[in-house]
């Protein structure tokens, strides 16, 4: 799995410039944790498989299929890792994030988004020559640009009518317009109804667990109004798809959902942190960003090499793991484009130049974005390197 | 210049796959805006063009040399317009952002930072095999990490001690320590002391600029002192550098600087845009994100297809710009990570479904670091695509 990455890094990096003005990788496999170069991407890989595990685990229990996002990590070595536990393919959020997957062989990919234009349609079009495809639509305008699409590459593509349960962002918001689009996806060979998208996101992150629960008990019932409309006119929902991190515990209880396509759950980060869980539906920390203090000038702070080019700060600025020697708590106070402050109560607990901090971004999927690779740690050991391939791909 | 990125884009997007899993580029030269895929990145190359033109013949009328910082385009067509404009060379923050600007002809780069480690300091000794560097330090730890990496490459470097001059992140905050760092260089052959740093990034985002004039009235203080005494124990500072986009009028003027380096002058974003200017110091808004509307089945607001992926929120979310026949202005009220939500007083005033937005964004630096290329558009029509070749080189 990983000579290919290193081939392709040698190959890019190698063309058009001297031999030594190359960018050598952050670590290789067998690199000790305290030489990994910063700002770097970790992924604690026991927690990551017990993460893959346990999620694959509980859908099975559900009877419900698995269909991780593929937008948190757009990384094909994870989407791999989830399907060989069984999940049924991913979804993904545009038609460009995916393309490495699909060439790196994922045979079934859920675009589980409306697209913007006859571009994206094409480009997708494309892909489904080489895999199974869906996609979402929430109006009747999208249907026409979908089907010339796939007549234009001679292929066919699964359509979703995508209901709006709560968030008031994409989807249809009643049971009539779900089924005007049915009816318009029938008109054309290339298409084929697929069933009902149904993501509630906002959901995802209402802190108190019960929340969450209603929320989720909503959208069930929203969407199951919809199924049942839908029957009466002889319409069958093959497929339900929804779910998020956040809500899957519900979502799989709920008797609606045929599939669920959580993402963060992968790695979790500071903000999904501050979510009140049950004991047993919890998902473990797995992501982390390695820094270093870069200078101590100021004394009652210190400043690392980790800034807003290596973080998403939307939900909040990192955290900063504990270690077990620590005399007080560090807090990761202010992101610069390249710096990162940090303070502690203590000042005698403020770490020395040079030293390596792990920082718990606030949102994993923006952050993952920002990287070229993922480290995988095995203990205090560099596993491996991934390529975040679809890193950049929005369009 | 155009030939070696779509060489480029072809030969390693053509790698291990079927010859039509490839992205197209999001235009190319002659396209349409209204044709431009999105989200992307646009550059008014009018807009931009007249920047430079400003800033250089600021800094020339002034009698000091512009290093603009190439942290916040990481473009090295970018950096080429600059020095044909007569800038002495770019500024970096990271040894790895320098490498595609070295690679692509630059032979002028200051570091305007502390390295973390041995590692960095070896690879930009690499790099002063290949270009003129320089690096800034504050700690005397420092001092030998680079003269090792130095030596090692048989090669030499250029060191700027930095001084705090009131932002309390890096920089020794005395002249007394500046002088023992100054002792500190001297003692290795492979080094050579060349200068101050004295760089306030809090000052440039004050909004009043009377405040902003203060600072830097207050930086330029406390350099001078320093040089008082430098000189005092026979030490010579034949350069000092600083400055930014917010205080570069004051800096000019101060008698202190003899180089500055702002950067956000050749785009400007949402952030600096809520700044006081005088009339005559103002740059022009030159960057935006083309985005599309791609649902608007919520009726009381659309959704268009940029969000968190597409541009950095930690300085606000983006404006929309006006265009001419607007009904009400348009006001972008939500991020998620691939999605934004557009907003009107007037609900009659919402874009329709597949119109093209352009957003101002709310800090261009870490924007930039989220794309591959930038489209420089002439008027209507699209130019050049840049690739932004440091995106992502934050170590």
């Amino acid at each position: 799995m990983l000579l290919p990455y290193f081939e392709m890094h040698f190959m890019t990096t190698r063309n058009n410039c001297s031999a030594d003005l190359i960018l050598p990788l952050p670590a290789q496999p067998g690199t000790a944790l305290a030489d990994v170069d910063t700002p770097s991407l970790l992924l604690d890989l026991d927690a990551f498989e017990r993460n893959l595990d346990r999620m694959q685990a509980r859908a099975n229990r559900a009877g419900v299929r698995l269909r991780p996002h593929a937008k948190a990590h757009k990384c094909p070595d994870i989407a791999r890792a989830q399907v060989k536990r069984g999940a049924v393919g991913i979804c993904c959020q545009k038609a460009s994030e995916a393309l490495p997957f699909v060439r790196a062989g994922i045979q079934d990919i859920h675009i589980s988004n409306e697209l913007a234009g006859p571009a994206k349609a094409r480009l997708l079009a494309t892909i489904a020559r080489h895999a199974r495809v869906s996609v979402c639509v929430d109006d009747a305008r999208q249907v026409p640009v979908l089907a010339d699409a796939a007549r234009q590459a001679d292929t066919c593509m699964t359509v979703f009518v995508e209901i709006d349960v709560g968030q008031g962002r994409c989807g249809v918001s009643d049971a009539e317009a779900a089924l005007r689009l049915v009816e318009q996806i029938a008109r054309h060979s290339g298409l084929r109804f697929g069933g009902l998208q149904a993501y509630h996101g906002g959901a995802q992150h209402r802190r108190a667990r019960s929340e969450r629960r209603d929320e989720s008990a909503r959208a069930a019932e929203r969407t199951g109004a919809v199924i049942t409309r839908l029957r009466a006119d002889g319409v069958h929902c093959d497929v339900v798809t929804g779910g998020g991190t956040g809500s899957v515990e519900f979502d799989l209880e709920s008797g609606v959902y045929t599939e669920i396509q959580p993402g963060s759950y992968v790695f979790m980060d500071g903000d999904y942190g501050r979510n009140e869980w049950d004991d047993n539906a919890n998902f473990e920390q797995s992501l982390f960003i390695a820094t270093r203090v870069m200078s101590v000038a100021a004394r009652t702070r210190v400043v690392v090499d980790a800034g807003l080019k290596s973080m998403a700060v939307d939900s909040g600025l990192p955290g900063v793991r504990e270690t077990a020697n620590a005399v007080a708590p560090l807090r990761y106070v202010a992101a610069n484009d390249e710096h990162g402050i940090i303070e502690a109560s203590d000042a005698a607990a403020l770490p020395g130049l040079g030293a390596q901090l792990l920082l718990v971004p606030g949102h994993c999927d923006p952050t993952l974005n920002l990287y070229d690779e993922i480290i995988g740690m095995r203990g205090q050991t560099v596993e491996c390197l991934w390529p975040v391939a679809a890193r950049g791909l929005s369009r």
